[in-house]
Order: C-alpha cells, then sequence, then structure tokens
C-alpha cells in the first residue's frame, strides 16, 4: 500500500460497523471534552495547542544552545526520567538509528543518566566519558526526583571538578519549571541557561517542549521539520469529524476491543530503531489509563525478532490480547541479497531483492498469520520515518490518549498512583518530613 | 535479607498454604513427567542433564576458539535469532554491564546480526565495523531460517571481499546440526569450524550449548564457573521434594495464580545490566507456554526506570497481573552520594550513603506499595550476578518452565505457533517449493 499522509486501517480489527457506528457518540462526547478543555485534568491541556502557542524566541534559543553543545563537546548527557528521557531517546534511535553513538560524527554522542538508582550503571557511564568533552542537560520540573537529583549531584560534581566550577556553568543546560523548584533556584545561583517546561504539560506529553526538542536538537534533529509535523498534526486532528479523525478511530477501536475484553495492547514494529517510540508509547497509555482499576495493558514487541520469541504466545495463546502495528510504507536505507553460487542456505529466490522488501512480506504474512489465530490488528501506515511523520504519529498517539482515557471513564493526565512507592521509598530512606 | 543462594519468596504472592497443599501433588506430578522424560516433547530434554552430559573437549575448543577470536579481532559479530541471541546478550549484559562495547579492552566488542530484517539495520552496523578487524559466529540448526541467512550471505560476502576467502574462512565459526542442514554442508565445503547444537536442546534452552558459551567466552565470560553453577543448579533442584525445590514452588505458584486469572506475569528487575535476563525469559516462558489459547502473557519493567512510565498501571489498573521481582543482595559497582552546601534537591539526608542502598530502598518500597494495590509480588533472591548465580538463575528458570508448562497441560518443548507467519511469508516471497 502507498500512502502520503498517516493512515489507520481497521480492516482486520474484528471491529464491526455496527460497533463503530454505536460507539461513535461516545467517542466524539469523548473528543469534545479533550477539546473543550470540559474534561478532569484539563490545567494539563497545554500540549494540544503547542504547534501555535510555543515560545518562538526559546525555540530559537535551543537550536543555538544545540550549536554551542556541538561545538564544545562530543558527549551530551541527558539526565532525566520517565517523559523527560523516553521522547528524546525515541526520537533520536528513530531518526538516526541504532547506532547513532557509534557512527555520529558531526554531533555530540548521546548518553542518559538519572534514568535508574544503579550504582553500576552511572559508574560505568563515569568510565565511558573519562577522556570526553561533555555537557549535561539536567531535565526535571521540581528539581527533587530522587533518580534525577542523584545522577544530577554526582555528574555535577564530575563536571566542575573537571573544568572548574565557571566553565562547568556554561556546561550544564537545565529543562526545568519557569520559576519554582530547586533546579530552578540552583540555575540562578549558579548561572546556568534555563529552558521551560510548561506548567500545563505532564510529563508524558513534553516531548515536543524543550524536554524533548534540546536533545533532539544536539543530536542533529531538525526541530523545524518537527514543529512542521506538529502544526499539520494538529491542523489535521483537531476536525470534529469521525470519518476524517484517525485519533477517534483508534480511541473508538481500543474502547472497544477493551470492552471485548482484550486487555492487553501490543504495539508492534518492524525497525529496531523504532523500539522507543514503543517505550514511550507504554508511559503515554500505561500511566493515562492504567487507573481506578481499569485500562488496557501496553506492550511491545519488535518484529521480526520478537517473532521467534513472543511469536507463539501471539499466534497461539490465551486470546486476551490484540496488535497495534506501525507500518513504515518506505525506508532510503537498504541492502541487496547477493547471489550465490551453492544456494545451500536455498535463498538465491531472493538474491537482487532488497531486504526491506523481504521484511514488508514478513509483516504482512504476520498479520494475516496473527489474524488468522483471532488476534485484532490494527496497521498505522506511515509514509516513512522523518522529522515530520515522527512528530505527526506521536502527536496522533497523544491526542488519542485523551479521547480514549475519557471514553475509559478515568482522567488521562494525573497519576496518583507513582507517588506511593515514592512515599514508603522516602519512609524507608528516612528521608526528614518538611 | 542476606542470602547464600537463590532463594524465592512468597511471602506477598496472596497464594495460602491450602491453595500451595492443594496443588502440590500436581506440581509432584509434572516434576515427574520432566524428570522422568515421560511427558510430551520428552525428545527435547538434552538440557535438563547437561551439566554431566556436556563435550568436555567441544568446552575446550570454545575457550580455544575465544582466544583466538580475541587474538585476531576487535569485534565479533553474532549472527542468530531467538535462542541463538538472547541468552549470549543476557549474559553479556548482566555480567560485564549496559556498556560493555564502550569499556572493553582486552575482548572484542560483540555486535548482534540476523536477528531482524531491516536493511538500515545491518547497512548501519557495516557501516560501524568498517575500520575493524571483525570474526563471525553465525548459530542456526538448519542453516536456513531467513533472518540469519539473510545476514550471514551479506557478512560473509562481505568479510571475503575484505580478507579474500582463505583468510576469512578462518573468521567465520559456526554453530550448527552435527550433521544435517546447510551451515554444516558450506562449513564442510569452506572449512569453518564448527560447534554442534545437540538435537534434543531447543533453541530457548541452547544458552549452555555452544550457542551461548562461544560469544560468552569471547566476551571475556568464565564458562567454567558458568558450568559450576549449572552443575550445582542441577543437584538442587533435581530433589523431588517440593519444600526444597524452589522449581516446584515457582511452577506452582505460577499455575495457582494464573487460574486466579492473572493472566500477566512481569518480570521486574533493578538493575538496566538485567534487562536482556527478561528479554530470555520472555522467549522462554511464552514460546513455551503461549499455546492452546492458554498461558500467561509473558512481560517486563526495568525498575526503578519505568515506574515512572508502567508504574501507575501496575500500582493502580486492572488486577490481571503479578510480578516476579529479581532481588541482588550485593553489588560491588557502585557510588556514593556526595553532600552539597546548598542542598536545593533535598538529597543531604542521602549524603554517604550508596547509589545501591537507595535502589535496594526503592526495590522494597515498591514491592510494598504494589502489593497493597493487590499485586501479587513473586521475590527471587539472587546474592549476587556472576557467573555462577546466573546460570543458576537461568536454569531454574528453564527447569521451571518445563513443570510450569505440563502443569498447564501444554507440550511445553514444541512451538507450533512460530510457523504460521513463516509459511505466509515464503508464499508472498514466492519461496519455490522443494
Amino acid at each position: 500500500m502507498d500512502c502520503k499522509n498517516i493512515i489507520i486501517d481497521m480492516e482486520r480489527s474484528f471491529i464491526t460497523k455496527d460497533e463503530i457506528r454505536n460507539n461513535k457518540e461516545k467517542t466524539l462526547e469523548s473528543y469534545e471534552l479533550l477539546y473543550n478543555k470540559t474534561g478532569e485534568g484539563n490545567n494539563f491541556l497545554g500540549w494540544v495547542n503547542l504547534p501555535d502557542s510555543y515560545d518562538k524566541e526559546e525555540h530559537k534559543e535551543i537550536k543555538e544552545t544545540a550549536h554551542y553543545i556541538r561545538k564544545n563537546s562530543n558527549v551530551l548527557i541527558v539526565i532525566g526520567i520517565g517523559g523527560s528521557y523516553l521522547g528524546a531517546k525515541a526520537a533520536i534511535e528513530a531518526l538516526k538509528g541504532n547506532f547513532y553513538n557509534e557512527l555520529t560524527k558531526d554531533f555530540p554522542q548521546i548518553y542518559f543518566a538519572g534514568n535508574n538508582i544503579s550504582g553500576s550503571y552511572l559508574k560505568r557511564l563515569l568510565r565511558v566519558i573519562e577522556d570526553k568533552d561533555i555537557c549535561l542537560n539536567v531535565i526535571s520540573k521540581s528539581g527533587t526526583t530522587t533518580e534525577p537529583a542523584i545522577a544530577f549531584r554526582i555528574l555535577r560534581e564530575y563536571i566542575e571538578r573537571k573544568y572548574g566550577k565557571k566553565e562547568a556553568s556554561k556546561r550544564i543546560f537545565v529543562t526545568t519549571d519557569k520559576q519554582n523548584g530547586a533546579l530552578k533556584k540552583l540555575s540562578e545561583k549558579k548561572g546556568y541557561k534555563t529552558f521551560i517546561i510548561p506548567d500545563n504539560v505532564g510529563g508524558r506529553f513534553s516531548i515536543f517542549t524543550p524536554v524533548g526538542l534540546l536533545p533532539m536538537a544536539a543530536a542533529g534533529i531538525d526541530i523545524d521539520a518537527v514543529m512542521n509535523g506538529l502544526r499539520d498534526a494538529y491542523k489535521e486532528y483537531s476536525k470534529k469529524d469521525y470519518e476524517e479523525n484517525i485519533c477517534c478511530q483508534y480511541a473508538s477501536a481500543r474502547d472497544i476491543l477493551y470492552r471485548k475484553n482484550k486487555g492487553i495492547e501490543i504495539l508492534v514494529n518492524y525497525e529496531p530503531s523504532l523500539s522507543f517510540i514503543s517505550e514511550w508509547w507504554k508511559q503515554l497509555y500505561g500511566e493515562s489509563e492504567g487507573k481506578d482499576g481499569k485500562g488496557i495493558f501496553p506492550a511491545s514487541v519488535n518484529f521480526s525478532t520478537d517473532l521467534h520469541s513472543m511469536g507463539q504466545y501471539i499466534q497461539d495463546g490465551r486470546r486476551h490480547l490484540f496488535e497495534t502495528v506501525l507500518v513504515l510504507q518506505e525506508n532510503e536505507e537498504d541492502l541487496v541479497i547477493p547471489e550465490d553460487k551453492y544456494d545451500l542456505d536455498k535463498l538465491n529466490y531472493l538474491a537482487g531483492r532488497k531486504l526491506n522488501y523481504v521484511n514488508s512480506k514478513a509483516l504482512e504474512g504476520t498479520v494475516s498469520a496473527h489474524v488468522s489465530g483471532n488476534v485484532p490488528n490494527i496497521l498505522i501506515n506511515i509514509p516513512r520515518m522523518n522529522e515530520y511523520y515522527f512528530a505527526k504519529l506521536l502527536y496522533f498517539f497523544m491526542l488519542s490518549c485523551g479521547i480514549s482515557g475519557y471514553m475509559l471513564g478515568v482522567n488521562p493526565f494525573n497519576q496518583p498512583g507513582v507517588e506511593t512507592y515514592k512515599k514508603n521509598m522516602f519512609s524507608l530512606l528516612g528521608k526528614p518530613s518538611i
């Protein structure tokens, strides 16, 4: 199939026309809650019209800072957890490939820290950067989230020892709250350059704020093209017209399948470079919908890799799941399968064919295999992976998620359950209450 | 908790003593099917007594070959899919850390290929190895599995062009069937050194054959210590005594929870280096149990990282899941949290503490949080991660899986569902039937 835009294909979703028709009103009601900002969590909808409202001056400063980082370092360490690293990591892998750090010449390598509390991870990372020139981008609204705060203490000490305090302060870039919080105060004290996480944008919706854009720009991603995709997505997906709006269609399909007891959604890709889009997506849907004892469990697989691990289960296991498949229509980077005179491996029938052609047939064959195994399949066709479609795809998922959450009857924009482990941990660590 | 062996802790599994008692007979029956080799799939039980039966001469040759690879290359490319790469990758990350390729000095970097059909992945990998000295280890029983066969054609052509055919044949190591198949025949023609995948060991149970051991040894992992762990695991876990045998206990718990409608098991770790043990585990359980419309869906998370993505769902979402937590009791690599005079991030109460201490409190706090959210938690305590305990842990999972599969009433040692997508793909690609 050829496509010039992101297209959703429900032909193999096991959803009937009647089911869609009967669910249309509910879908559009939820859509209106979102668009009219009349639903729960409506003070966290700043991401919806970001393409209109973003600070153009700050956008320019992001590009200038990325240029500065590039000139002054060969490693950028991005310190953040959850929404403060998943988006940037997804973007860099999807747009620059799995081997970005190995292959980059003109742009700094990017490592992530502060997204775990492992002593060995951070210690080894310090060894990796030993002889490199580094910059830091620390991303946290409050500045007190345990994981990034610990990593930043250690890396800040490291960088101050390495360069001296004055020079270090020019190598630290902070993405945080406009006026409050520990990081904001420290930045004022130390003279760090800061970028703003808007008040009304939650972590999992923050990729197109400086949270995601600064690391992306540092890796050589064209963030103007990103914003173009976002602008077009905003325009297209704000149509209150079920037939025209793929966000409504996806949200409705999820709602129908969930009520048919499909409790697991597996996001499928066929490119290793897309695996972190799935990780980003899992946070988006898991945190938005997994509450009040409800919600679809978000999982992911990388095919054809995982056809040799999770494939058996999906084909023949318990029927409590459905798949959403990312279908890239085009992929420029490719290789040709060579002829072999012995042909012992019986591959000569593919000689002269390109790998991505074979990959596309693996996709087709798998979709029909899993459908024959009674797994509903939703296909999301994407013309190709570039800045423009990356932004469009992610905005599509974000908007669909808002609609879908309202359909489920939850507030898609809070995350009360994340606090429980923190409370227990602080108590075990003897954190003083203030 | 301190422990000198792998210990399973069911205190928070929501399983009553009555439930355990009532399930004991069924558990021991399944255990006997496995040990007496009287159950379905009993011709694939070669892995059970591998510690006794493995070829000592070949084991020596693996170490010699690893030495040869180390002397003659700085990159080893391991070509394989499913069980032919997951075990080795899990071992290298768990035992050498996430930054093995960045930090290794005395041993070759290891890259994996043939585990996908992405043209851009392989093309970029060729760029990564451009100026390196390389060896290949291709792993496939038949030699005709599409993914590794394609990658091997391309990489073989590359290496023959680079070194000439004669030298190339000394840099290619083949792990395959004893006497049959395309790779065996090609090896005879070309004079490649070969290692044997035993007839009676399926892919997902093959990590402790040359499939896993050669890449491990090449990465500097002590495979004698691995075999020691395996030998002790074999000895300990072959006791037909429910109270003494943690494999029986884990298998029984899974069976009970599945019947209580916990359709998802999440394997949890707190070290980024353990994430591929989870991927290996997902193949093991998904392929062994996901059949006949049955089976627990295996998923995984890396904490505390994913507490900021999947944490909300696990805490508060639909209650169709349980967690199995890998608890490392000790971790040598560590860092200390420094004091900060401003203490704006409010972390001074942790100054002087080590990261792994904080990490262990995150674990404790999370377990009790999730348990309070009605998520059954099974804890697997592991003294530390080294060759010995790595082998023991994986053998524990393998043996438990056999018992668990029989309890579910399936043949845990086949994978009929994996063929469906292949059949469709071959038909779409126009593969000649022979």
